[in-house]
């Protein structure tokens, strides 16, 4: 199963929670994990908390980034460097048709050079 | 499956391989994966060596992200950020009934806001 | 499935994909997930961009951890470090029986202290 998000920013945290909730739903499966996979190379998945001012924090993280020489032609090499070293994806654990998030975790897009597209595919692993 | 682990320090890696492996035995799948995921925010899982001096090396390193100025409220925004970028689990190869790691890997619960009680949990996926 | 790799420097990027999606084919699974781990301390796994000039930038980065005081004994601390925080697999999602990667993404064996001789497994998990 996958679906779109547009991105508005050149750094982003988008909570996917519910859709991916959706999707595991959709899947029929009651023990597993949904691996959360963005096909690109300069956005990531993560879980944490989706709080505004945490949020921030990892903009300015990642803005640090941009201060470094870098080889890489397009001009977004922080992007490929960060998006790299997180990852392209998360495993979250399903139990009883529910993603077995604890009470604070969201699963959050990152975008590191956007606006853009991206793409988001959700593949349910049973037990 | 699932355990709860306590911690007694701010940043500590506590090793969990011989409870991993017990739930991959008690699932009795042969090959395969095992999903080790915590959910929490200040908290995350890697796979590397159990070292003391290693350690100290990471609680160094995970130290000077204090020093950063943060918006999140509650004063552990460190914590969440590198949670966030590390990840809040690690899947680890079955083969033969047993966890397929290299001789120095151990599965790690690095707790970046402790002391506190965590909850880990265990899902076997099979090949 | 298993493989071997053979690195000739300290930090190295390999392009392990072609070897992954003849592992998938083997397996015969139509949809799914890889997983790609390194049994390894001090190497990691990810995808990114196989592009030259983005594989320095990686290097650049890997060094500069390399000026920091450690206390772990055998004088590669920075490599675990580095493997620990990235991570020793990445989970590929597998889409008509191949690897469902993005235009640009590549799965890489990142080696943090070569040369050496490094092994690959690869787990599929059906959906």
């Amino acid at each position: 199963m996958e679906f779109e998000v547009k991105t508005s920013y050149k750094y982003e945290l988008i909570n996917l929670t519910d859709q991916i909730q959706k999707a595991v739903e959709e899947a029929g499966v009651k023990e597993g994990a949904a691996l959360v996979f963005v096909p690109h190379t300069s956005a990531a998945i993560i879980t944490e908390e989706d709080e505004p001012g945490l949020k921030e924090d990892f903009y300015s993280l990642f803005k640090e980034f941009e201060k470094r020489t870098y080889r890489h032609p397009d001009g977004n090499a922080e992007a490929h460097i960060l998006a790299g070293m997180i990852g392209h994806s998360r495993v979250i654990p399903i139990k009883d048709g529910k993603l077995d998030l604890g009470t604070w975790q969201s699963i959050l897009l990152v975008e590191f050079d956007g606006p853009r597209q991206r793409r988001v595919t959700v593949t349910v692993l049973p037990s």
